[in-house]
């Protein structure tokens, strides 16, 4: 990270190379709602790809699952979302804004905007009122008679649901998890810092399904192992600390959580939240449906409600990491560069080939390296403008190798490969590059 | 296919491998919504990584984009789906069921089930009413004061709006297209055929921008692209098909639409939607946000709307038709298999590596062939039961290649492979196993 990096000057970036921009701008945006333009989605694309491998490829222990957004409305009855997913809010009767009642302290009225609101008489302020963050709709297509339902408002309660019916499927006893990458959304009053807190967001969530006198060492393996994770994207392991929940902060379901925190320009804040849901989940769901939800260990001859370990990470937040961890400003011959340190693991693009000049049959043979690569990694071709320009536009999208097709390459079958961090420039062979530019993914 | 194959063999496979099952099951399901186990995750994911890479990866004139599930409710009244995204409802006064006034050929009535409605008087029918099929909902905390929004019941208008912003980051000119995988929701009166029509689905759509007068050429192109995307995925030719719309088919916004029609086990019915959009959608988004959405050709001195060839598929019923394809019976030794002959493109899990034995090191070996395969590809150990039952477990999830370590493994470092289709068995050095099993994805 750039030291005196801003989230304007990341906001600015991700703008201006098309990784993330305000949703619906043609019609004045919609709240905190943003669109993922190309090196968004490849980006986004790969740090999902990468939990995918870490969770399920690389485990045996874990499965996948995908549930459906729109649950039976019994779910969120059982979770204690209908009852208690809800934020306090206040209104000012004065400047006619909506405050979150415990954010007072961090809001401005906006009639005064120097004063606090509750600060001075000028504000006056309505009593809280509880509202509920999960969205609302109606299947069936008669509003009188449609069936109220809500919009998920995390994945886990899709796994909790389907503990049972995955277990026998997949063969699987305890320690063993469900994991699901899918959008949740949420009514939030104050999102807000980019897509750090948006409507609608993408969730990794895994829920670890253990024997209850094993739950805290699963706990303790999942939070070191969620750290690596992030070291293992590329993020700098000073800028992320775990961070365990005080007894107040602790969620309804929880009896222990700790967050991995990030260190964004905004300060230290959630980036994944490592949760000991206990036996809460499954033993709500038994008594609204019914079902047994439960393991029965023949060994022991034993029958127990598993416990839950749940690391609950954003993709949104994880994306947004990666771009400011991955923010550098440097000087090239005197010249101002902005570049995105990414890892290879994650970079949109890989590899850019670029012809030295539009003539004398460098693009042709550029073209050529070109197709062949983007068989195997995700590259780009890139003919306009000076050498140099198009060295910045690469390094501004974190590609981390930069191959350029020169009058020597057309006698010796070589080319220049750039390394977008050190600058250092290699003689490589043409028929050396698929390997050289496959090995980091 | 296997002759005489019905949806039911599909669902009851699918159920029992756990590819789909009804969503929300222990709450007693909610309509058609269905969850994804984990085979069906990785065949899914598959899907949507071969057409990512089709569509963006090997192109260079396609961008990504990954657009709000929730946009401006402006943009749905420009499109024509406030008002005209409808279905034609009346109700039975005698039975009490409803009815798609379009459908009722195809309906019974619940009363009298050996009668169609409206063929007797027993059925009295109420005038038909338009019912629209988007999902309503309200952002912002309060009922009252909420702003009204949808959930997109297509990806397409998060492109369209974006055209402009996207074509000017992305530094394209007509022709180049935008590709965008997600989500879409319709408060469908009949959904049904398991996975086939769903509340909620996901799309694979490309908008693809085009010269007015280069609009034939492309459509004709995408359709041929297209439909070689199925074969490519292992589709049987033979039972695919294109169809052409007739006029009373067409949607308000399309010229000419084309199907790819699959013969799913229900008949002849819709895979993907081939339309050409002409300048519709752009004109309604510049007439209805003020913005200009056109393009300047600096060569002719000329600008214009461009024209749009929209390729539409979707996740679930390709999946759908993968899973039908695939699906075989045979017998092995006078005993009846059941296998998913599907191609190592899509297949969920590329390798099964399993120990003859339980003992004498089998298992030791086996799994360290295991560890070292699954960093490259979706890899399976299996050492519960006979290795003939294994080999079926695999057959029946579509694994192309089975590994097998014996006794003689431990001697000469070589294993058997076996295939899925032929049977044959061959033996192959440990070393090579890694390029064997990589090739194909």
């Amino acid at each position: 990270m750039a030291s005196g990096l801003t989230m304007d000057k990341i906001v600015s970036l991700a703008r201006r190379r098309g990784f993330v921009f305000p949703s619906s701008e043609i019609y004045g945006g919609l709240g905190s709602s943003y669109d993922y333009g190309h090196y968004g989605v490849l980006l986004k694309e790969n740090v999902k790809a990468r939990w995918l491998e870490a969770m399920v490829q690389e485990r045996d222990d874990i499965v996948a699952l995908d549930s459906a957004i729109i649950l039976h409305p019994r779910i969120w009855e059982a979770s204690g979302h209908v009852g208690g997913f809800t934020d306090p809010l206040v209104d000012c009767r004065t400047c006619k804004k909506r405050f979150r009642a415990d954010h007072l302290a961090d809001e401005q009225c906006g009639r005064k905007p120097s004063k606090r609101p509750g600060e001075t008489s000028e504000c006056d302020l309505t009593e809280a009122r509880q509202f509920n963050l999960m969205f609302e709709t109606r299947v069936g297509p008669v509003e009188e008679t449609g069936q109220r339902v809500f919009l998920r408002p995390e994945t886990a309660q899709g796994i909790f649901v389907n503990f049972k019916n995955v277990a026998q499927l997949a063969r699987r006893k305890p320690p063993f998890g469900i994991a699901q990458v899918g959008k949740s959304f949420r009514n939030e009053i104050t999102p807000g810092n980019f897509i750090f807190r948006t409507l609608e967001f993408e969730q990794m969530e895994m829920e670890f399904f253990v024997p209850p006198d094993q739950a805290e060492q699963w706990h303790e393996h999942w939070m070191q192992a969620r750290m690596d994770w992030y070291v293992s994207l590329g993020i700098d392991a000073e800028r992320l600390r775990l961070r365990a929940h005080d007894a107040d902060e602790l969620s309804h379901y929880s009896s222990a959580t700790s967050d991995i925190e990030y260190l964004y320009p905004i300060g230290w804040s959630e980036l994944e939240g490592i949760a000991n849901r206990g036996d809460f989940d499954l033993k709500q769901h038994a008594e609204y449906s019914g079902e047994k939800l439960e393991y029965f260990d023949p060994n022991a001859g034993e029958r127990y409600v598993p416990h839950v370990i749940e690391p609950s990470a954003g993709v949104g937040r994880t994306v947004l990491a990666l771009l400011c961890d991955a923010y550098d400003t440097d000087e090239i011959g005197g010249e101002k560069r902005t570049v995105l340190r990414l890892s290879p693991a994650v970079a949109p693009v890989k590899v850019a080939v670029l012809p030295l000049l539009r003539k004398d049959g460098h693009p042709e043979k550029a073209r050529e390296i070109y197709l062949e690569l983007r068989k195997h990694v995700s590259a780009e071709y890139d003919e306009g403008g000076a050498i140099g320009r198009r060295y910045r536009r690469q390094d501004e999208i974190g590609t981390p190798l930069a191959i350029t097709v020169d009058h020597q390459t057309l006698e010796d079958d070589t080319v220049t490969v750039r390394d977008r961090d050190t600058l250092a420039q290699e003689r490589v062979p043409v028929s050396e590059l698929v390997a050289r530019t496959s090995t980091a993914h």
